[in-house]
C-alpha cells in the first residue's frame, strides 16, 4: 500500500525534490483513510505539467490530449465504455481515472506502469490513443522557446526529453487529489456529514467484504483480484489483466481494484465499461466477488455510501500554450 | 460596424439583460479601435455558458465539446487546417477562432449565422461535428438536476431548450475577449509598447491597404470581401463563401474578413487552412488581394505589427460538469 500512513507521507516532505506529497490520515479502526489536499513544493513544475496534460500536439493529430480521455471536467474520466483514439479508433478498455491515481500501486487496469510517470509515455505513442511518437512529441516540445524556457527553469537546463515530458506530466497528476469528501469529513469525526443510509451502507460495504479489495486511501488500488472470483464475469472484452504483464495464467481476469472514489462521476464501470449505474455495479459485484447478493433497499444504501465518496474535484485554470511556428512539426489530422 | 463606437456600448449597458458588453475605444485617427476587457453583469448565465461551452455530451459521441474545434488553450482554434469531427469527419473549412468573435458583423466564414447564439446551434446538430440533435441535446441537460436548477436561476423557470442552451454559450463567448494586447496600450498612449518594426508595419499596414478590410476593435470582420480580389486564390477546398447564402454568383468566394486578433495564435491561416507561417499569409495576401508585393524587409515589419495583435487571453477555470444519471441519453460514440 501507497501513503497509507501519514508518517510516509511526513517522511516524505524531507526529501528534495518530491513535489506533491499527498497526506492521507489513517484511522487505526477504519480501513479507508482520508485523503488530504495535496501540498504543491513545486509550482513551476506543476504547471508545465499541467499545460502538457492539456497540450494536443502531443499526438499527431493535433487533437487529443491527455485531458480528451482523462476530462478533468468529467471526474477524470471520458465517461465512455472505451476511449476514442486517433482517427476515431475503439480503445481496447475503459479509460480509468486520473484523480487520485497516484494512490494506485501501480497504473493501468493490468498494472503495466510502475507510476504515473511511466504511464504518461504510453498513450503518447500508442497508434490507437495519441498516435505520436516519443521523438515527434520532443521535437514538437521543444520547437517552441516558452516551452524550453520553462524546461531550463525547471530541470535546470534547456534540454526537452521525453523523461522530462512524463516527469512534468505526472507531477501535475500528483497533485489531482479530491479532498473533503463527505465520507472525509465523516471520518475525520462529522457524523453529520452523511446520511444514515450512507452510514448503513459503509457498515454493509465492510460486513460483506468489499472493503477487502476497496480499502485504503482511495478506496481501491491497493492490490490486483481476479474480476469473476466467485462466478465468471461475462463481458465481450477481450482484456485478459494481469497475465498480459506476468504471462501466467493464475493471473487471467485479474485487475487492478479500480479506486471509488468519485465513483458518481467515472461511470460507465468496469474494465468494459459496461455497466452505467452504481446499483448495477453494486449488485454485479456482490453476486460475482462476493457470492451474496445485496437485497434492493441494502443496494441502494452502499450507493448513497458510494456517493459520499466524491471530493472536492481539483481547480484548474485552463493553461494558455504556446503557438507553434515555423520549426514545429506539422499535426497530421489525415491521412 | 458593430460596437466600434464606446457610445454604442455606453448605451447598451443602460438595457436591461445585456450580460457582456464590450467596450472599445475608437481614436478617430485609427482604422482600428482598442478591445476593453468583458464587464460581465450576468455571471450565473456566463457560468452556465461555460458548463455548456465545454460539454462534450452535446455531441452523439459524448466526446467533442464546443472548446474541441475552438479550443481556449490555443488561441480559440484546433489549430489545424481543418476540424476533426464525428467519427474523424474532415471538416470542411477551417475553424475560426472564438476570441473577440462577437465583433465580427455575422459568424462562420459565410456569415449565415446572425450572431454567436445561431452560430452555437449549428454545431451541434452537424452531422459532420458533433453529430447530435437538439432534442437529444436538450433531453441530455435536461437529465441533469445540477443543470436544471442552473437554468432555473439563470432563466426563470427550469425549461432546458435549445434556444436558453445556446444563449447561455454565446453569452458565454461574449466574454471571451484579449484586451491588452501591446498594439492596444500602443493606441492607448503607451509609444512604448510595440517596436520600431511593429510601427513600420502597422504603417505599412495602412499605407498599402490592408486597413481597407482589416479595420475595427477586431481589425475584420467588419465585412465580406472576394477571397482572390485582384488575382484567383487557389485552393482545393470547394467552399464558394456567400453564395451559399445568398444564392448569387457575385458572392462566389467572398468571405467574411477574418479577424487578425490574436493572429499568432490562430494558424494555420484562410479558410482552407492551407498557409501555416504569417510571412506566407502576409505575401499571398498582398498578392492577390492588394496586386502589390511587399519586400522582405516589409514583410517581416507588417508580421511584426500583427505579433502586436495578441491579447490577454482569458483565463478560464475548468467547469465541473454534473454526473450523467440513468434518465441521461448514453452516448454512442461508436457505431
Amino acid at each position: 500500500m501507497k501513503h497509507t500512513l501519514s508518517t510516509i507521507a511526513v517522511a516524505l516532505t524531507a526529501i528534495v525534490g518530491i513535489t506533491a506529497v499527498v497526506k492521507t490520515t489513517a484511522s487505526p479502526s477504519e480501513p479507508i483513510s482520508v485523503i488530504k489536499p495535496a501540498v504543491i513544493t513545486e509550482p513551476e513544475k506543476v504547471e508545465l505539467g499541467k499545460m502538457l496534460y492539456f497540450e494536443p500536439r502531443l499526438s499527431i493529430s493535433g487533437f487529443i490530449s491527455c485531458n480528451s480521455c482523462h476530462n478533468l471536467s468529467l471526474g477524470g474520466v471520458d465517461a465512455l465504455p472505451t476511449s476514442i483514439g486517433h482517427e476515431w479508433q475503439q480503445g481496447p478498455i475503459n479509460s480509468p481515472t486520473v484523480l487520485n491515481a497516484d494512490f494506485m500501486l501501480a497504473q493501468f487496469w493490468d498494472g503495466r506502469a510502475k507510476d504515473l510517470k511511466e504511464q504518461a509515455a504510453g498513450p503518447i505513442a500508442n497508434p490507437m490513443e495519441m498516435g505520436y511518437t516519443h521523438e515527434l512529441a520532443v521535437d514538437t516540445v521543444a520547437s517552441m522557446p516558452a516551452y524550453v524556457a520553462r524546461f531550463k527553469d525547471v530541470y535546470g537546463t534547456d534540454e526537452v526529453n521525453i523523461d522530462r515530458i512524463t516527469d512534468a506530466i505526472a507531477t501535475f497528476e500528483k497533485t489531482l487529489v479530491t479532498p473533503n469528501s463527505p465520507f472525509d469529513q465523516y471520518l475525520e469525526g462529522d457524523k453529520k456529514a452523511i446520511s444514515e443510509d450512507a452510514k448503513a451502507g459503509y457498515a454493509l460495504f465492510k460486513d460483506r467484504g468489499c472493503v477487502s479489495c476497496h480499502n485504503g486511501p482511495a478506496v481501491g488500488g491497493t492490490m490486483y483480484m481476479k474480476m469473476g472470483l466467485v462466478k465468471p464475469f461475462h463481458t465481450d472484452n477481450p482484456s485478459v489483466g494481469r497475465k498480459a504483464v506476468t504471462g501466467r495464467d493464475s493471473d487471467k481476469f485479474v485487475f487492478k481494484v479500480p479506486t471509488l472514489r468519485n465513483i458518481e462521476l467515472t461511470y460507465p464501470y468496469f474494465h468494459d465499461g459496461s455497466v452505467w449505474t452504481m446499483e448495477e455495479a453494486v449488485n454485479t459485484m456482490s453476486d460475482i466477488q462476493l457470492g451474496r447478493l445485496f437485497n434492493e433497499q441494502e443496494t441502494a444504501q452502499v450507493v448513497e455510501f458510494m456517493k459520499t465518496l466524491t471530493g472536492e474535484q481539483p481547480q484548474i485554470v485552463l493553461p494558455i500554450l504556446p503557438p507553434s511556428n515555423a520549426n514545429t512539426p506539422r499535426p497530421v489530422p489525415f491521412k
